[in-house]
């Protein structure tokens, strides 16, 4: 059990770690060619130069000016100076609430530290419990509810303890509730015109044998929509297009590659060989063969082009369904069409940018029956794990090799290469397990067939909690892989559950205080150096850049990951309202944690990140949901944990607590989440009216034409060449494309969203 | 243990007892004197004449015809006879799904019955296992898997037989639903235009200063559905009126009863007491005094009525706004207006007899409070509700009564009345709570604010359903009152529960064999019988009958009590299902409940009940979601039943089930459950579509008028006289009611439905 000494020198082992990246971060930023990594955000939105473009030679490159030196935490401030209006202007909504939710963390665990420090320190710190007995201990835990006697009275404060903090905490969650709903509401009702606003995105349009689905779909909506409908795009399966476009430009890169290194050094032309990774095959001429690939690519990309356009196979029984006035969208997106309720699917289409193209056309039954493999597999990921683990594990050691390999034996027996494996191997497979985790759970998010990027992070994310919960959280307090925990559930009645919890709980206290500092504090300085995004664009702009639209591609903004960094800040509301009652010592770590990350979010938020998709929060309700998930495990533990301690009593009154939390959840979820859900007609009557009286003359039709296209249709390789399609004729984006662009360019109302990069966002403003 | 004599000697007490029952029916429902006791359908369709009115003077009374009473069970083929088409006509679409449950029992446990007893019962009969020891054992066990040694193959035969079961339900389950689902979009499709297809209940209206409701809600419909609004109607919260009016019948009924004494007996003039119960206080003359009284209630009554009118307190936040056509109400029903969504709730209006009115004014928050307080509430209700019967079991005994009332003393020494006490009253207390617990389950329905008789019906149903669960399963198996239950599964751990309770299955099959046999058999024959409503028909026959009109109120044709009797329905589900791969020797008798249960309440549907509202069989998906609970139990219960008998292997293979099930659950609520919730808008625009062509000129508006009105205000005492109001202004039903009621009578749309009671019921044809 560390003392208070052993995590004094870890904490301060990780604040000097943190600083050094700190220090770090401040001089790397400053150099004019980190530039782009450090400010991409600026760059995006065309509000800042670039410096290499002007200034003297040296100071492109390097900062000289020693006085900027001094100031290396003057972006701390800078970061938090924006105004949140601004801020949602600037970054969008989504980025806004994800900030929120470090200030909520300040908020919820502020005064719950004061109060547990007035209140829990002294009554803990006043008794001996511990000093008569041998219990290893440290003196951090005359802190803790440990040092508290069996059976004592002063267990009071401690439930008197949970009720505050499960009151204070509902309290700061209701009002955050409150301001993200009406900020939420506020952003959308600000919105200028936006193509999803009159859009409803329809599945599982039924096979007709006399009708195309183009056909079919106009001629159902406009029965069942007469007043309203206006047009509708149908969805391409262009998969396999947009994989040849994706090869090309890869082999376009290796061509800039090779011209730029024949340029640099014209006396020898550069070869390369077709095979494997241009390590096999026969040696060529690189840039003469990457010229001639690509014309080949190119002649396949047109030729699949047009067949995606022409056969009819290769429209997916889906469609964005686009209407005259926002109320026809709504009505029509919140409606069910007929009374069989597994065709003609609405619902609100998602913004462009935002669709995840590959699962539109995925049929009902399908779609059932891939939840359940995904939530079986599920449940074996998160159980299961380990086995595989330990399998590799057990391959990846010295006999292991020699055996599977024997042709490695004379390598891996030198000195150097044995202590590495034996050292090192058996990690590994963890560790490699871990860093593709979140990918995994993509993939399986993918695979249940979500349509939308922004519900693709959501419901990864939820997997990750869950992941991290039992793997992470239980893993460490009850020490064993979830796959042991599972057969203690089982055997374990479920009055002891708690209880083998929660008296393990004041025992970890200082390995989550070491975790917290590790994790969060040196992890969150490692976050804002963007090691990885700094070391890439270099290598890119040696390699590749020879424009500057080249540069602004090489840029790698990055965006808040979601999916894998909100269930992390969960994990700290977990331990923050676990512990508050039973060893208030944690607290300050995590307030230090949740501090510093919100100022680092902000700075990136700001600088760097580009998002690629606005869902105006809506992740809102399922991180409210896990912090009250929190709340709820943290009354359990303590229930538990003061029922070891003598202190049945105050069995029943804790048991009110998870109860009320429990209501308390569904209240808000009544009240709160259809705001984030469902479309009110009020509002969207508002805007129409506003609208029809401010331009009556508006072309919608025009303005929507080709919005929902794939976007391989929209952009390919260069950027300028469009191939929009209209679902009225096939091939008249001749005649449609420049009215549409011309329209666009008169209209004041024009979209704040940047396209940012090529593929997979909708060029609005190009 | 009972052996297969005890059974033989219960079921033939059983059956005896149940023919005893079905000769007394088949001689009573011959008489004329009793023909609107078993026949009052036919009089509410007016298909039927008075037998009175006709025929010799003992003829009218006592049926002489000795050849009717040969054919006494010949009821039984003529119940069968109708087809189903010609019963939803008849009856209704709810009356025949409800017959369907017992079919679908019959379709379900026939094939596993037979091949339980092709495969199972052999496997279990050639085996010894009971023989050698020294277990009190019966014949029926040599069937049951208790024969069968610890560790033996041949549970093989069961894992199987779980299988067939499972897949055999989920298909008969699966072909059900379709064909449910069917009839009821049928049934909507072919009904005749309807008041609540045009209308939809809004709840919540917001308070405006400067507006009134009927304002308010005017001017939003207006301004949000432009196109589509007609018009509306307030709520007036007439729950004093309804009193008032409530009482002064019974004025009138009392009234009417001195009348006919003072007729029969002219010499004396009747007198009554005007204290409690006619009991206490002055002696006066009873025509007079109720005269008088009648009087001034009736003029209570109309002040109250004209105070209703005029406050606009008395207008609740709600109202019944009505569509131009079905698809704008079918639109407003299913999306949300505004961006709060706690007011403007809107939601499907319940047909006008089915409308629950004194719930219509619940705010939002006080709903969810309530919710949560019936939660706990009824969580106690079913684990501690042995604890206040204890308490009143231990006061009811001698000593008790001679303590609290020791005047009684000397009476209660009388030998004959102590033995009853003694012998009586402990179990009294509990009979009486069984007795009153469906009216305890509605109490709280009812006060978590639903707003329509089928809706209460049917959250009723699910809470009886789990009171049974609890306490008469469990309670039966495992021998304890759901509290100890409650004890045993906190203090045990998951993997034990299935365990114990699955080993005690076997054991309590010839419980429950005579359980099927008390309360199916004998059970559905005494239904049959209708003993309480004969005996109140003919009671009020007598003393208050006058004219044909209050022969009619006499009857009392009852209906199919959903919320008592499906739940029942459901524990033979459950027995059945438990029981197949155990015990298969319980199955026959289960399959005589179902067979004997559909022909008795098919007659009874034909010729007796008078179904008070029609909910197009809304209840079918949360009977599917029983069964399929019932399922998921016996597959849990066989799993631990067959790790206690050495076959643990059989765990994984047996775990697969639950999870097949509870998805092949989520699959047909997510597929089917719609079309019993939502509007489709496809039906909705086809059927105005064909209207719109059909008559032109249809004046919607008058139609709809005053078809929501709260019932006092449509049929006060005297049926003659209305009272309409409409919205457009307060006393303006001279004007609207002779034109509305002209329009009906030369209107062909006439809507099927009988108003049969005066009350809660809208006489449309009236």
């Amino acid at each position: 059990m560390a003392t208070l000494g052993d995590i004094g020198v870890s904490a301060a082992f990780n604040v000097l770690t943190a600083i050094a990246f700190l220090l770090a971060f401040a001089f790397l930023r400053l150099q004019p060619i980190n530039d782009r990594v450090y400010f991409p955000k600026w760059y995006l939105r065309g509000m800042r130069d670039n410096p290499i473009t002007s200034g003297a030679a040296v100071q492109k490159f390097v900062n000289l000016d020693a006085r900027s030196y001094l100031k290396f935490l003057n972006w701390m401030p800078a970061a938090l100076k924006m105004p949140q209006d601004e801020l949602i202007n600037h970054a969008g909504l989504d980025s806004v609430v994800y900030l929120r939710i470090y200030l909520i963390g300040l908020k919820i665990f502020v005064p719950i530290t004061v109060l547990a420090f007035a209140v829990l320190v002294p009554v803990n710190w006043t008794n001996n419990a511990l000093e008569g007995t041998t219990v290893v201990h440290s003196n951090i835990d005359n802190l803790s509810i440990s040092n508290v006697p069996y059976g004592s009275k002063r267990f009071i404060a401690h439930v008197a303890m949970a009720y505050a903090i499960t009151f204070w905490t509902c309290y700061v969650l209701l009002k955050e509730y409150q301001i993200i709903a009406k900020l939420r509401l506020r952003f959308l009702a600000s919105e200028k015109r936006r193509p999803d606003q009159f859009t409803v995105l329809v599945r599982n349009i039924p096979q007709d044998p006399d009708e195309s689905i183009s056909e079919l779909t106009e001629h159902f909506f406009l029965v069942n929509h007469p007043d309203h409908y206006l047009r509708h795009q149908v969805v391409y399966n262009a998969n396999k297009l947009s994989d040849l476009v994706e090869k090309k430009k890869k082999m376009q890169n290796w061509l800039d590659y090779y011209r730029l290194k024949f340029e640099r050094n014209p006396s020898e032309r550069p070869t390369t060989k077709t095979g494997f990774l241009g390590c096999f095959g026969s040696k060529v001429d690189a840039i003469d063969y990457y010229k001639s690939e690509i014309e080949k690519i190119g002649k396949e990309e047109a030729e699949e082009r047009k067949k995606v356009m022409k056969d009819p196979k290769s429209v997916v029984p889906a469609a964005f369904v686009s209407f005259r006035s926002r109320w026809g969208a709504a009505v029509c997106a919140q409606t069910q069409q007929t009374s069989n309720p597994t065709v003609w699917l609405t619902e609100w289409a998602p913004e462009p940018r935002d669709v995840y193209w590959n699962n539109l056309s995925i049929p009902f039954v399908s779609l059932t029956v891939r939840r359940l493999i995904i939530a079986v597999a599920f449940f074996f990921l998160n159980f299961f794990y380990v086995i595989p683990i330990a399998f590799v594990q057990s391959l990846a050691n010295l006999e292991g090799i020699e055996k599977a390999l024997p042709f490695l034996k004379p390598l891996v027996e030198l000195p150097l290469i044995k202590s590495f494996i034996q050292g090192f191997l058996p990690g590994i497979a963890l560790k490699i397990f871990l860093i593709v985790l979140p990918m995994i759970l993509m993939f399986m998010s993918k695979f249940e067939g979500l349509i939308s990027h922004s519900s693709l992070e959501r419901r990864s994310a939820s997997k990750y909690y869950i992941f991290l919960f039992f793997n992470v959280f239980l893993g460490s307090v009850i020490t064993g892989s979830a796959l042991e925990q599972l057969k203690t559930y089982i055997h374990t009645s479920a009055n002891e559950i708690p209880k083998i919890i929660g008296m393990s709980i004041p025992m970890k206290a200082t390995f989550f205080i070491t975790y917290v500092m590790v994790d969060g504090w040196t992890g969150i300085a490692g976050e804002i150096l963007r090691v990885k995004p700094l070391i890439f664009y270099h290598i890119k702009n040696f390699f590749l850049v020879k424009t500057e639209k080249d540069r602004e591609e090489a840029m790698d903004p990055g965006s808040i990951c979601f999916d894998s960094c909100e269930p992390r800040i969960q994990l700290y509301f977990l331990l923050g309202l676990v512990y508050a009652a039973v060893t208030p010592f944690l607290l300050p770590f995590i307030l230090v944690f949740f501090g510093f990350a919100y100022v680092v979010y902000r700075h990136q938020i700001i600088n760097v990140y580009n998002q690629q998709y606005e869902s105006g929060a809506q992740f809102w309700p399922s991180v409210h949901g896990r912090i009250i998930t929190a709340l709820i495990i943290s009354q359990l533990l303590l229930l538990g944990l003061l029922s070891t301690k003598g202190f049945e009593e105050s069995t029943p009154v804790l048991l009110v607590l998870p109860v009320l939390t429990f209501w308390f959840f569904k209240y808000c979820k009544n009240r709160y989440e259809p705001a984030f859900v469902r479309n009110p007609l009020q509002e969207a009557m508002r805007k129409d009216t506003l609208e029809r009286a401010r331009e009556p003359n508006f072309d919608l039709k025009t303005y929507l034409a080709g919005s929902y296209l794939h976007p391989v249709f929209k952009a390919s390789d260069d950027d300028d060449k469009y191939s929009a399609m209209d679902d009225d004729g096939w091939m008249d984006e001749e005649v449609i494309v420049p009215t549409k662009r011309h329209s666009r360019r008169t209209t004041p109302a024009q979209s704040k969203y940047d396209g940012s990069d090529g593929l997979s966002s909708v060029p609005e403003k190009s």
